[in-house]
């Protein structure tokens, strides 16, 4: 049987009802409710023949608590997580993001977030190593799972392997004796990014076969900068350099 | 009466008792699940003369329930907010962020740790403008609140003048027309950075009292960055920036 994920929100609905890949299961709409905008995509669903019921504002609360579900919730099915391809053949500046151990959920939807507007080409996940795309990941991603890859791997150090062989440079981003400034490592061209969990960090062996070392030097006390933040500041960097180079 | 802030956790607990600006009001410990950690924190309270209580594993669960408490929850007061300085006398790179109408308080605490990590000088925030320094945002904030200043002004209009005086640069990140690209400011030197939330963005009246305007180009299709991604995106750009001209 197919996964069946929840998302919330107008933005989620109408990104599912535009998407070929991706099947609505059904649809929950708050009742007397709706705006403009709900009416729309409602008569949309309706001529999709999309299976659509109601409930009460009261039910909704009860149900989907704290929730901001802008009185939709969309059930639906598809292929979020894609296995890894083949990258030989690839645009010039091609970036993947490599993420070992990512356990929250939260961090993990901000960084597919972040990702997608940074410009990544994909992510790629370990298979019995993260928390997985579940419904908290998917809200946080604010839909952007909708058009950024996310590749599943059984293991990440043989997908570094495969990596090399396809002409990738791979930066881990780890505080380590031999990890240079974050931004004295290239990103342009065909980059893989990998970056560890806040408390696990990185594997070994992952590390070891990874072509380069990157810190973020703290400056302040606290010295645990959020992983999700720092993904943030390495991607904008790698853009900018791409930027620079144009 | 002082308003009580609560924090959970060792790391939190041990800021306070390393803290003489802030003052412990009690301390909660979870019953018989100290590591050595807790047993040596617990001390120095002791020898300090904090009040402290035991609760049991199933009441800590039901009343704190999915915090990571790490078996210790600690109340306190202090001048966590600060009412505005002048900045005339400051060092060569001084910065500050402006956060206009940030209203979640996820995206406040995680926007504070960030800007501790990256070496920011304090955060002003509007009285009537923000989330505020709730509990969720200090717990999210990892007790970087603790090291870098948290200013509240009663109009952000009104400080951005008063900074000019003092000689700051102020740069409003914003898609507007006039925007240049985030990397093409420099934010060396005395700078103030001014972000908006992600729903209202920056009040009209402090844009335009904004020397310049930058964005953070998108470059996948759902066009919304989270701010606290923003936040890091342009403070590691600052702190590269500052770098590389030493």
């Amino acid at each position: 049987m197919k996964k069946i994920y929840t998302i919330y929100g107008l933005n989620g609905f109408n990104a599912l009802l535009n998407n070929n890949e991706y099947h609505i299961h059904d649809i929950l709409i708050e009742k007397n409710s709706y705006t403009e905008k709900h009416i729309k995509s409602l008569n949309i669903a309706k001529h999709l023949n999309k299976k659509i019921s109601f409930i009460s504002t009261n039910e909704l609360k009860q149900k989907y608590n704290n929730k901001r579900t802008q009185g939709v919730i969309i059930n639906f099915t598809g292929p979020i997580i894609k296995p890894l391809p083949s990258f030989i053949e690839t645009s010039k500046n091609f970036g993947l993001l490599i993420l070992d151990q990512i356990e929250d959920p939260q961090n993990l939807g901000q960084i597919i977030r972040t990702s997608e507007c940074a410009g990544i080409d994909g992510i790629i996940l370990g298979r019995n190593n993260s928390c997985g795309i579940s419904n908290a990941v998917i809200q946080v991603s604010q839909g952007a799972f909708f058009t950024i890859p996310i590749y599943e791997v059984a293991n990440i150090n043989q997908c570094l392997a495969i990596l090399k062989k396809e002409n990738f440079w791979i930066t881990a981003i780890e505080n380590g004796i031999n990890a240079k400034q974050w931004n004295e490592i290239d990103y342009s061209g065909k980059t893989a990014i990998i970056l560890g969990s806040e408390g696990k960090g990185i594997k070994k062996i992952n590390l070891k076969n990874s072509d380069f070392q990157a810190s973020i030097p703290m400056q302040g006390k606290i010295n645990s900068l959020n992983v999700s933040a720092a993904v943030s500041a390495i991607l904008f960097e790698r853009l900018r350099q791409i930027n620079f180079k144009k």
